[in-house]
């Protein structure tokens, strides 16, 4: 993610270079331009190749695209903050869960505190690494039970720390350590952890139905490449500067519409799962009063940047 | 579905032929040409037939229009990403059952493992039959209480396979395997099986109300039936381009609404419910610790395709 | 509601005359073209009455206006469509209720069994008749406990049904036939049938604010009354046709909206509340396994068309 | 609220009068039109005040202002519709509170039948005069407990009657008439009560943020004042009837917007909040069986009216 | 946030100078003015610098940025109207827990009614804190358990408020002053905290994506760039009109949406927070009928104005 100041006008405009796939836009914008150029040279010198249009389909035309665009725009970022929104309901579970057993373990019971802590933090560890580029292992702490070394028999990791939790907690009252209230307080938090995984399974395998994104870029497609044939009488060369700006704006909504829609990727406008998961971890030994392993390899997987 | 990389614009441009029905589109829009070029012939050589309107008008029903396909996009949109969401859930409460399941069966109790896993399957593919065309007895696994056979006297299958897990939940209690803590967590993650089945059936049941349909359709053939009037002196010849055009944004918007606003079929952009039974299937033996019965037989229906 | 195969673009197109108030469609689009020959047949042989209207200003109270119907348009169908979801949520928890009822009572419970399985219908067939036209008595099935005479004393014939409901398990668990937790889930499940009654009557009694409904209709008035003297001057004749089709986009939207945003009557894009009613009949008599009574008399109120 | 029948078009233009501040809409118009009279007449006989130009940004800026009027509509609508759903919940809980009492009381318990009839039927009167102009305490009913009188004490009346409620269940329980399952149940219908309070108080309490409602009101103001000087040239005198359409459309939208943003009030358009606490009453005494009170001034604020 | 009377037109225009950062506003419409006017004079007297576009591709861009706007526009608003739905639950659960409290409480248990008063209330402030400038712990009262000196030292102090919550929850159960319902009961509404907690910290942490804030920002920079160079020819001096007009419309929606997007801070527009945290504080007193502590020093922050 990128973390900037929006009312800072200027200060934004000058991380051009930092935003998304600006490289890409700006290659496709070029090429635009360069197939503007060509079109204007070729009618001004040789041939007279524009088109009887008056502006009217033209622009009826792009005001559909423009809508069309903005429903494009408008799914993406939907999509964005529902991502957004698992993630903080994560932080929430994790707390609340937290909370709760720091309420039922009396101080002392340091081997359970420090299980549900790491068992926790291993949780959104697993779910980042599941929604990203598999789960790293080397990130997880040791809770303590001998589970840690068997977990990647798995195919789906966070479910099966889901179901380690909730087997201790099983345990936990058969050791009459809590009650039949307590269990059914703590399945009303836990049922969220899993929750939250389909949720973000859902964003991240469903993107757009391609119908809709194939039928956006070839509709930019070719009215960007019938741009230059309408306006090349009236504005004569500064018809290239016209597709140029055109093709920055279809192009680029299109593009971050791309971009944003699967937000758990490591692309610079994806969401900072692992500072997240970090702060849950964070979050899960200070209100359960243990400390954090030393021995846990953390990744120093940023994945924000601070523009202004 | 089509399983497609979005930020790959020319990928998906050319999988022109596997997006969605195309076919149809472009005959639909190969009849508004036709249409266009005889009536361009005919104003050409034989009478003037165009209508002395200009843009204005042509112009604001050609915005009403495209605010109307707008609209129409989004319900339909709505429809398929709650289509979505529901089969997200279904996966999500049968990972909680199974979970909850786990953590109260011994690891021993594999006659009941085996039951909540298969049973569970079972609700999923049936679900998926009940949706499509019918349940695929043949799919389901038996889960040992010798209820399959009669499963197939019920009209609503799914409903019969949830009454079946809730009866065996009681059983487990009477037998004081469970206790009523228990029971009731059950019962809270079981509502949604039903609840997810009313949802899906309802979205396939009720498409949007037959006079918004019609009345886009009647509009968009009124409109594009004139445009050749209006256009065909001021474009001459270039009018059949300009129509053409138009047809492919104004018929395509549609017929993309009309496909995936009923999202549970098998045409190409529909959700491939059979891959997320598969995916319950695989996740429910995994958590409860038993393997899939050998002896069915999985359907080979891939309701995917992979583009680029 | 009119049932469609939404792809079939002709076979939708020929069900003209079944769909909508399509004869006041007509009738009002009939008079505003009479109102437009009256005024251009004076234009053209008595004096000039155009106004020197370029279009910009009329276009952008054009586009003003599509705006506000399609706000209209939104609004109309989110409540179609909460309509739909609350009658569905009706399905969902009548499933549960049974579900739930068919777990708790032996089989050979008959008496039990038949009174939840008719008092389960009786709810939906009530509540059909309070969104319509009144509870019609004598399709409700007489469920054994002699209260079905003293319903019609009640004013709010949903509500008293739900309490009996309620009373009923309370007599269940003096009896020791059930115990608290079975209570407990019976109520989380049993409160969403008063909550959908509520959400139904508040569709039902709110239409969109008078304001809004009453500037819509003045603005469509004024919009179509002044058309005439804005085209009549460039447009000659054909500004009859202009005017018509002008009338037909405007009228229609919002007719359409006026027709779906009460979706509980008998207009024929209203919802079919009695097919849905008598599914749940059916199945809430096959998931507690007793037949249905053969003395009711079930309403022959086919609320849907076929059409292709 | 105006009930009106959506469907009878004149029906609903004959109540012009009747609809919301039409006269402070009038008002407005009228200046906006004297001012164009003056202008026009200053162009036509004076000097030629006429800015020179043509309509290309004058129609942009029109655009962008339609588009922001149609989201101030929506933000409007929302906030309306969300208030009448939270008293439609507190219809719905009211029943499911008195659902639930009515299987717990036996018949002859009638002291706490009418206790909770009243206090129910209380809650709701007082929540509509705490959202208008204060409560009411003639308005409400003497349950029987002494603690009508100390009411009047509390800045925060519904939060007082929501806590007597509690606590009267809290003594039924240690007086064992019902047990901790009830009293779970009570609780989970209860919460809501004060739910609704705050979400109404919410709505109550913030309007659309400053900023946005003075840039609307700052952006037509502008608009409206510009318009003659662009007109005035082409149209001439004609200027005048174009000014007032504009000056209605973007006026009577941004007023509307304005008007049922708050819906808690008197205004004609706002929610008929004591015909629903007083439905709730009658539902009360219904379902719990007992007559209403005598000796109540039932409030005459008829906060309703019916146009056709 | 500043308070204001909707209807009031002329009231709401006078307070001009209170609105939002109108100096930056103002400032930044000012640079363009001035380059307008340069470019102007430039035109006029050295070079006609004037580009040959007509409105056509001028305009369409502008409708596409229009779109895009109210995009941004709705987005902002959500996210201002999210916080305030988050801090209206936190006034409801503060109050169900309360009237939860006051109904488990002996009258007489005034510590733990002045405990259970100034935690929920110290839970709204520091949530607050939280999310301005940091926790004012000298705004918060001491309840009496000496934690209160303790909080300092925790990085996340609304958590561990909760979990001293939770914490006197199980020691009253150990001192069987409550039972296990009441823990089930409180626990439900006690969750909520930490979820309002966690949407807040959620809302304030992620912008929109810098993708869109920097395209649309651009986008509006070009374009208020490129308008002179359009204008100029056909509107000479009135030019300068134009450009500021347009520069007010465009870099005052996107000005707006930057401000309420996080509706945390201090700026006039943001929310009252302290405010709704010092009425939580009234009615935590009021309800459980214990006086506030007089030794706290009460925050004298003003975070609304009133302006009409």
């Amino acid at each position: 993610m990128i973390i900037y100041e929006a009312k800072d006008w200027w200060g934004a405009l000058k991380h051009f270079h930092t935003s998304f796939s600006i490289r890409v836009l700006l290659r496709r914008v070029g090429f635009v331009s360069l197939y503007g150029i060509l079109l204007t040279l070729f009618d001004q010198h040789v041939i007279d190749v524009h088109l009887p249009f008056d502006g009217t389909l033209f622009s009826l035309l792009g005001i559909t695209l423009s809508l069309l665009l903005v429903f494009r725009t408008n799914t993406a970022y939907d999509r964005f903050w529902e991502g957004r929104r698992q993630w903080g309901s994560l932080v929430n579970y994790s707390r609340n869960l937290a909370v709760l057993m720091d309420s039922l373990l009396p101080d002392e019971a340091t081997t359970n505190r420090i299980y549900f802590a790491r068992m926790l933090s291993n949780f959104a560890l697993a779910l980042k690494g599941h929604l990203r580029t598999g789960v790293d292992f080397a990130e997880l702490e040791d809770p303590g039970d001998g589970e840690l070394e068997t977990l990647p028999q798995y195919t789906h990791v966070p479910s099966r720390i889901a179901a380690l939790l909730l087997r201790r907690m099983q345990e936990l009252r058969q050791d009459r350590l809590i009650n039949d209230t307590d269990l059914i307080s703590f399945r009303l938090y836990h049922q969220n952890l899993l929750d939250i995984t389909g949720a973000c399974e859902r964003i991240k395998k469903t993107p757009i139905p391609f119908s809709y994104s194939f039928f956006i870029k070839l509709f930019i497609t070719l009215y960007v490449l019938l741009i230059p044939f309408v306006l090349v009488q009236t504005y004569g060369y500064f018809a290239i500067v016209a597709i140029t700006l055109a093709a920055y704006a279809l192009i680029g909504i299109e593009m971050i519409g791309d971009e944003i829609e699967e937000p758990f990727g490591l692309d610079c406008n994806d969401l900072p799962l692992n500072q997240i998961a970090q702060t849950i971890r964070r979050n899960m030994h200070e209100i359960l009063g243990v400390p954090p392993s030393v021995t846990v390899a953390l990744k120093q997987e940023t994945d924000y940047i601070k523009v202004n």
